[in-house]
């Protein structure tokens, strides 16, 4: 059963983030009996990342959550590490681990140089995982980096093989779109780790499909608060300026809310957004250099497609999941599993 | 045709902002030839609002607009006078109207006291409107005012009379949703003037109809980048602090963009959010009152209830309004004249 | 008696924000028994402002005020107007002028094009002033702007006549520091709107004469609480983004800071930041230009500029303001009446 | 040679945040050769802290750093830890030590319950302590933890032992300063980690001694940027809600304006507000509570007393550390050891 394309612009070759010429992602899955979780790696370009970094920014939709490094990023607008995704309690051990590997590969670090800021950012997989178990190590985190590539894996596997999404199994989902501008073709390209939602309000391509998978299951499942969290990256290769990427960043939002969140209380909601566009050098060049920038009346369709990218996103995770046992018996549910015949359920009330 | 309710939460009586009690909508609607423009009038309680303040909040979602009195709101976190819709140009006069109006009640303001601050909320109804005449008076901000009641008009009447909205007729819309807490009742409610969106990107009750409709549009228009705007306004008797508020007032931003918005760059998208529970009075009393508060954890419904009644009051807009032809024969659409049979329309592309 | 050199930077040679090449500043001042109020303007280039914009970006320290146009300034980081200074209850006023005087220039305006978003910074000159009487016409911006020179007065002038600052008579003030970087030279200049501070806070240079002038002060004034502000416009002629603009603008409090201000609850404590180096065109070129911009390495002495300058138009108020009777025979001293000596008095408690 | 006392406050008892009472801080220091760190730990009252929260917000004045907890702080407006200071480096260690204690002390975390948000905040103390060595380890956490006590050393101690401030030794600071508003008295404490600053700018308690210290210091050192950083946390016991509490925090921004800083680029600038007057209690009680509140009016002398205890703590930190070696022969001199001279030294240029 094929994703639904949602909105109105084509996507990508691989309709994935890595359509970004130069993105690659890499997984490390941990999955054994209550051991449910994993990291991820998403690489911006094959150099150095300290040397080469590239601008950004971020938004944060709702803070209940953990993430690293996102005080600096907001400052100085620049990603100096590979941005790695884990579960809550393993944020500590993955800084120790980019701190060494960017110390191995800086001996000016931390003496006339600045040190680097860690980007680690988190969801809560403690449902399906032993989040108290500290089973991820700094091992895990240099597997999934060398395992980088343009083409990867979605659904239950790195950082996502814990989540949950809608209380269905959610975890890695990407996308991308294509954005035609002034006669130049560009990407926006989305990864997704979803970990949010509850089943009522799940609606899959506008379709409010989450009424009647809440009286398919057959468990009756408690009314819950909604707990989880969602961290949706977006990359482009259009010169958007750092200022026009926090814009961008939160377009996010638009398609995360088109899938029935409302940014719950619990959750920690937090995008970023990047361009592979132009890559300030450390250390810096000895004056300024010429910067191409995006006319900001061209943005329209980059908003456009970061929503929708994040939004088929979701979707991804969740076709691409398989169920998932865990700790304690807890079970997550694929949606395919739930409903193959999905397409031809009601929607609404 | 009825407007179809959205979510799962009910409606109140109105499914209006004023089943919030105490709040009031008044209009003045100008619709003459070329000028068709208005303001509109919340009012948050029958007392003094200068002497009786109501605890608020904002988002921008996007800041292309002009509307007036944010800077303070979001400083203390209270509003002061009556909530003045109106179109863009016309902010200068409304200011004018309500400084006038609380300087004849407050003798104190401008001598021991300090001077209200007006909070008048904008949308650009140019395409409609001759907005380059200078129509609105301070004397329509004063009829609106007088005209408040909780029955109120929806559709192209007050502020809304010019508005476009998905390349349609748009204007004022409103909502509310009841929520269930703690063994108590609380109502949510919404006002929004909408005035933004571009027609293929319509969604009406989580159906993509924008395609179909713009097929049948006989006129194939143009693509048009959105500079439209919408103002959201929540109002809940609730005791949410400043800091809830806030985080209130951002889920409108979940709402809007169940309908089709991205939050485009020439949108001036602006959300509050207004507790009626508890009424900082001014001059204060001699030391801190003992106040109410929600529990953070009981937050989500709200949240809920905001994304909900914001989307609900949209397609109120859309529903309610009829067709209006304003300057150089520049003419809107109502949703169901366009579509009488929406229903039964295919959505997607 | 000249006013004391504050920090280590050079000044430019008019010691005055019309260093800044391109900037000027005029003044419309209304000095007639209880009227005490007026209009600054300061434009940034002699061209049209809405056909060539400048990047732009603002800090709100504590947002006690009713300044207009900064929502969207920071949405777009661009101003397209004069920026105009008066006394709170005129914003409404200047708001329609500036909106008169930019249709008038652009027929394309509220047809085509979008409307012009009108920038009015406001104080509160109530204490020397008859605020409550509407003194303040649209005739009065046009004078203001008329007179923009260069070489322009300082002190109870325009917007600054009725303005108290440390409970002394306040107003307008202005200085420019010399930044040289990477072996260019760039200006910094700042103009101040000072109505805020208790006199015994008051640092004259790093000297905290307050408590002494309290001594010295007759009356034995009561303790007051602060709801003064202050407006501070930084213009630099050096490429920053409009990233960087913010976070120059922020430093302009780290200059009020060195004065004794805590940036006081009743306070609308508002500065902007503005490059004149690049103006984007409107209608913008068919695609995005080059755009030189400044390292962020080489921030640092900009940052100090902008304390430096902030700090230095402050003291300039000061000095140069005559004393001022204003209504209800309330007066506010100059510095240099109450003081002459100043340079002589002990400093701390 | 005792430290001046700035500004009008009266100090608490010790004039340090321990006079907020329950409020402890307790070091652990590492100082052997190239060695030259610590952690410093402020418990918030004697209970544990993830069952009794305190109300908290933060201000990023500059946000080159990489201290964690911060997202959840700014959106919760809750502590759930002790607070930790350590090096920039050690936060991940930190982190890992801190969620440890909180498992081990609630076992329903990670299950039924959320997990917990470490609060850690860093300087960068890598000109004495060689950073690059993992020196720093979970124990060193939990002997400062074990050593809190309203009596602590400062200066050199704990996570300042290797930091420097305007190129002297700095380090930890504190401060108080009691408030008294409608008849009753509040006090405002202040702890700083000092490792900020440039010596041609030190002001001290107003005077501008920075240039008479660079002639003096033998070496002529070479101009630096500044690359430090300051974390300034303020704790009082009057009611502020978390709005409050965000623009308390702000202020710190005037106490460190007025020795001298500008919030330099290469800065990690934050600060703290958090009140013990109110503690919410985890799992929360069944429905809201009725919360005292300060009237937004009485605020400005907490807004005072912030800004000087803040300015009192750097002080603190200057003229309470003692001279250390490092790294590399790398030394920092102890303010009273270059000049213990410094009440007669000229001021300014």
């Amino acid at each position: 059963m094929t994703v639904p394309h949602v909105g109105l612009l084509p996507a990508g070759p691989r309709d994935a983030i890595s359509d970004v010429a130069g993105v690659t992602v890499g997984h490390c899955t941990l999955a054994e009996g209550p051991v449910q979780t994993g990291v991820t790696v998403i690489r911006l370009h094959p150099g150095d990342p300290f040397r080469e970094k590239c601008l950004a920014a971020a938004t944060v939709l709702n803070g209940f959550g953990k993430s690293l490094g996102l005080i600096q990023l907001q400052e100085l607008g620049t990603i100096e590490t590979p941005i790695a995704l884990t579960n809550t309690l393993a944020v500590g051990t993955v800084f120790n681990a980019q701190v060494r590997e960017a110390l191995q590969g800086t001996p000016e670090m931390g003496r006339e140089w600045p040190v680097v800021n860690p980007l680690v950012l988190e969801c809560n997989d403690g449902y399906l995982n032993d989040i108290r178990a500290p089973s991820v190590g700094e091992e895990h985190y240099r597997r999934a980096l060398a395992a980088a590539s343009a083409d990867f894996a979605r659904g239950a596997v790195g950082a996502g093989r814990g989540m949950s999404c809608f209380e269905l199994k959610g975890g890695i989902g990407s996308a991308s779109r294509q954005v035609k501008v002034a006669g130049e073709g560009f990407l926006v390209g989305a990864l997704v780790l979803a970990n949010f939602g509850r089943l009522p309000d799940l609606i899959v391509a506008g379709r409010h499909l989450g009424p009647a998978l809440v009286r398919r299951r057959a468990e009756g499942a408690p009314e819950a608060p909604e707990t989880g969290s969602i961290i949706a990256v977006l990359a482009t290769d259009a010169p958007l300026d750092r200022h026009q990427l926090r814009r961008l960043s939160l377009r996010a939002g638009a398609g995360l809310a088109r899938t029935g969140s409302v940014f719950g209380h619990g959750s920690g909601d937090i995008s970023l957004a990047i361009s592979t566009a132009e890559r300030p050098s450390y250390p810096p060049p000895p004056s300024g250099p010429l910067r191409r920038q995006l006319l900001d009346e061209l943005l329209d369709p980059f908003f456009r497609a970061a929503a929708d990218a994040v939004e088929q996103a979701i979707l991804d995770a969740l076709f691409a999941a398989e169920s998932v046992t865990g700790r304690d018996r807890h079970r997550r549910q694929a949606l395919l599993e739930l409903a193959p015949d999905w397409a031809k359920l009601a929607d609404g009330r």
